[in-house]
């Protein structure tokens, strides 16, 4: 039978979502054909609503206001440690950690020449010059592990100031992970990065 | 750290889908935040032509124009078999089976006393006008097995004109399911259904 076409549209947006095939778009789609108009309106306000998110002025983290809770926050904004994260999402993981109460940097990406994005698509300037005005002693870099990521640390590495330290986060075997279950790149990183007890 | 109140309110909408918790609601908002302006605003646009989705004038099947696919093909307006379901998603599981060549009628719903769901609140006046005038002679019940449900069906083959046949689909073990796993009331159902070979 065919469904009419307003349902199919639904269906089509929801299906654009990661982990959501047609059949959970079209289940979804068919339940909210039951919710009353307001509900429909407010979701619909709600997914407008995403375009308009801040970012802050400083980091890049999504906020409310200017400036982010960390970039305002009198303990934080003090600190001499600054943490390069490539996204918004992976700055949020090292903050449901709990353990880093220093300073992030966005970069909104990583070097990738076949896709035309060099250090001017990223927010590496602001970054130099943060660590220039912000009286930053050390850099964690923690991008994701790829040729891309490599590359972007490299030349990051090139491109701060000599006397500020850059380190990378560590790589290797995941908590709880077992040996026989990791893939053979992270056994050699895990090799390389062993630390004398 | 506190996200911001845009981002909150669309992971709050997600979270009212079935089958999506905090969690993939949080991925689904973080990563439609990538998406550009224009692509949401269709995305919102979706969600709001949901409340507009006409049903048909005869059956209550979701349609575009006044009456639905079936109701106005040739061939199937002519039919003598009344399929009675509960909701659009049972009609469409059925269409989805492939098996039946007659017309729907979409109750809307089961009586259920506890939820002040009488005979009105239900489509069953428009059904039992139809099984009159449509010259129906067959009224298949197709709906779900519960309390509430068999006392719809109880309601309705007192309500039916007498002349009419009424039945109701047939409950039993599930096709590719196993006696081992099938739980206690279904294989009563079996046994009691059992076919003569």
């Amino acid at each position: 039978m065919e469904l009419p076409e307003k349902l199919l549209k639904a269906v089509k947006q929801f299906s654009r979502l990661p982990g959501v095939g047609e059949k959970t778009a079209l289940r979804q789609s068919l339940i909210m054909t039951k919710w009353n108009k307001e509900d429909l309106m407010h979701f619909a306000e709600a997914i407008k609503g995403l375009s308009e998110i801040n970012h802050c002025k400083k980091c890049g983290m999504y906020c409310d206001q200017e400036l982010c809770r960390i970039c305002t926050d009198s303990f934080r904004s003090q600190a001499t440690t600054l943490c390069v994260v490539e996204s918004v999402t992976d700055c949020l993981a090292i903050e449901r950690s709990g353990h880093f109460r220093g300073k992030f940097h966005i970069l909104f990406g990583v070097l990738n020449p076949l896709l035309g994005i060099g250090p001017d698509e990223l927010k590496l300037d602001e970054l130099i010059s943060r660590v220039e005005n912000e009286n930053i002693e050390e850099v964690i870099l923690a991008v994701n592990p790829s040729v891309e990521g490599d590359a972007t640390c490299s030349y990051l590495k090139q491109a701060l100031p000599e006397k500020t330290r850059v380190d990378r986060i560590g790589f290797g075997i995941p908590m709880g992970g077992s040996l026989e279950f990791v893939d053979s790149l992270t056994i050699t990183k895990a090799l390389e990065n062993r630390r004398h007890l």
